[in-house]
């Protein structure tokens, strides 16, 4: 195993020389309160002889630090070991069909620093990625005295990701990122990281499990109202992709078999009828054609409507802006009903750019699935807007980084 | 820990007595090949010095006996330790609305003997479960030589379970059920035994993990299609209840907002659309309008109609009858799609009554389901009729019972 503290470069992969051991005892440690070495054998079923040279070649590669005395349960005080925070950065990005985030977090999770930029997925994904890379470096450059390289960064794109390939899939949005090498694009810029890709929404639901309201909760379903409809899944505590790592694909399950065809094909998708653009598109109608003074005053303004003007105009008491809203809250509501009569989730958060349409959307949403859906599943179902706001997805990405770094071996 | 050699009686509840220890180590040997005492050392993170003792107490208490030598890893041949079959009884029940299946089996799950007979839910908790009771004993008597107790029953019902409880909740097939204490109820017929409730789709989906075709698969749906509609859902290799114990209640998701009344009281249920009912009824109306000659002709010889008589009018070349199956078929995948998208399995099994409709039913069933679900997800997915007929039920019963007889403790 590589030492860090000799000097050697970044380039060299320090996380992906540790045996499975190792792994295992750094795993355990890693975002938990430190442990001795007694209770590290305990819980892997390792003997004291076994632990202690484990331990003592983490503590020579920097990976471990001894964190003070614990409590004694008889003889000498045990030393309690905790991670080296200081081992490297790891990275969350959460791009969005309109905007990327970033933060910086050490190695136990503490966020050190972010930046948020617009950007457009459209730009191709060399473009956008050249730009990540470099918002990521800059953020470490301004950590002073620390030069440590990047280790692991989570990536949350708008898309259907392979998880196990780590690239999107015919995603509608982003059709230039179909199949693009994100993770070696990233390792070029950060040789020592392990990249890991997902879905956005799941990262959310990750966030929302590790930082959120869901803290406590095994089963749970994470739905983004934005410009598309997806759903992250929480199965047993952890993120459930399915069978291709697809699952929680939402936004395209029918409401109307004879309704408008979606840009996938299909007709009557839930996505197409009631995500934001189907509120813009239905809000421009209504005000092309006289039904509300406040959207056609908004639209001779802006020249266009997005799903936040309507919200606006509902709380403004617009009637026609209010039914809009409602009927989208019963579509996603009426999908939410089956899904709760199939998952039995404990709690669903809404998230993503629709939430900011305000009470009404929730308040309809709420009505159609508790209306719909099977009385033993809704008794003690909770439905509320995310805990996090927009940071679900950032932070999310940190957590799937951190997550991944000791668990997953990558060529 | 009893020793059950002593003559002691079934009243005292052998394996209750275990304690965590001797637990996890029955559980690694029950339902696998025998290990050796150095393997479940190692397996169990124990050292040999702490494995001894706990496998000499279970050859004595005989819930372990020697199987003979192993291969050698250097030194002396291992002997092998293997669960002892013969310690007692494991018996599976599924209740379905018009039949009981009963099977009774050995500690490794090998099955001995079964029966099966028409009975009627409605007739009342007690009655039946006195007869199934009945059977059990009939069923252990027959077992020349072998006064041993039975130790676990698993037992499928059809309606929604609270499982931790072990009681049905608002069972529409079976209202004089709700809440009766099933377990304590057979527990006066067999105090030794481990006794475990499920719903019956859940036990099928497990039978098809266990010894169906959905052995070397981690995430697929069971459903179930006959008088209603149901899923059971296996979820990384086990089977998914969800938060409150009643996923998979896919039977009263919506396809039409404006359809006609369910019993559950919503509109346009999956079941009361496309279960067998709903053929029957349709049929019905057929065969009266003077539409089906061969449909008519089965009506007046009956008196009714049953899904099974449109399979066979649609078998014969019946066109009102092929078109009738082939509308429950597209209903049924067009929810299909929607959990398809949401779930992404990598397989979906159909079983219960309504899959002896004929192949007509499930070619209409998969391609609603490919037509409209995500490309990813169908890409690999597999959708066929259960490998079990109807056996899935009793065999994932049986599971049930072996699965929780180690891990489970009851009071």
């Amino acid at each position: 195993m590589l030492n860090l503290d000799d000097g050697s470069s970044a380039t060299d992969g320090p996380l992906g020389e540790l045996n499975p051991a190792e792994m295992a005892v750094v795993h355990l440690i890693q975002g938990g309160s430190p442990l001795s070495r007694a209770e590290l054998a305990r819980r892997l079923g390792y003997s004291r002889a076994t632990i202690t040279p484990i331990v003592a070649g983490l503590l020579r590669a920097g990976v471990l630090t001894e964190e003070g005395e614990g409590v004694s349960s008889g003889g000498r005080r045990p030393q309690m070991l905790g991670l080296n925070g200081r081992l490297g950065y790891a990275a969350g990005v959460d791009i969005g069909a309109t905007s990327v985030s970033c933060v910086l977090a050490d190695m136990n999770g503490q966020i050190l620093d972010r930046h948020d930029e617009e950007a457009d997925v459209r730009a191709g994904p060399e473009a956008l990625l050249d730009r990540v890379a470099a918002v990521i470096s800059h953020l470490i450059s301004q950590q002073a005295g620390l030069d440590r390289p990047l280790l692991a960064a989570g990536i949350g794109v708008p898309g259907p990701v392979e998880y196990s390939k780590g690239v999107l899939i015919a995603p509608p949005l982003m059709p230039a990122w179909e199949g693009f090498p994100i993770r070696e694009f990233m390792q070029r810029y950060f040789p020592s990281a392990l990249v890991i890709i997902d879905n956005d929404v799941n990262i959310m639901a990750l966030g929302e499990k590790k930082a959120g309201a869901g803290k406590r909760l095994d089963n749970f379903l994470f739905i983004k109202v934005g410009t598309g409809i997806g759903c992250g899944i929480i199965c047993d505590g952890v993120v459930y992709r399915g069978s291709n790592g697809c699952a929680g694909d939402v936004g395209h399950i029918c409401v109307d078999y004879n309704g408008p065809v979606c840009h996938c094909g299909n007709q009557g998708c839930l996505e197409y009828m009631a995500a934001g653009p189907a509120m813009a598109r239905r809000a421009t109608e209504v005000a092309s054609a006289g039904g509300s003074p406040f959207l056609a005053e908004r639209l001779v303004a802006q020249g266009y409507l997005t799903a936040v003007d309507v919200g606006h105009a509902a709380a403004s008491g617009d009637r026609e802006a209010g039914a809009i809203i409602r009927e989208s809250g019963r579509m996603i509501g009426g999908v939410l009903a089956g899904l709760v009569n199939f998952y039995n989730p404990a709690a669903i958060f809404i998230g993503g750019g629709v939430s900011e349409v305000g009470h009404q959307l929730m308040a309809s949403l709420r009505r159609a699935t508790l209306n719909r859906a099977n009385p033993l599943s809704t008794r003690e179902l909770r439905i509320e807007y995310t805990s996090l706001g927009e940071d679900a997805g950032v932070l999310g990405a940190v957590c799937l980084a951190l997550d991944s770094l000791f668990t997953v071996q990558q060529d």
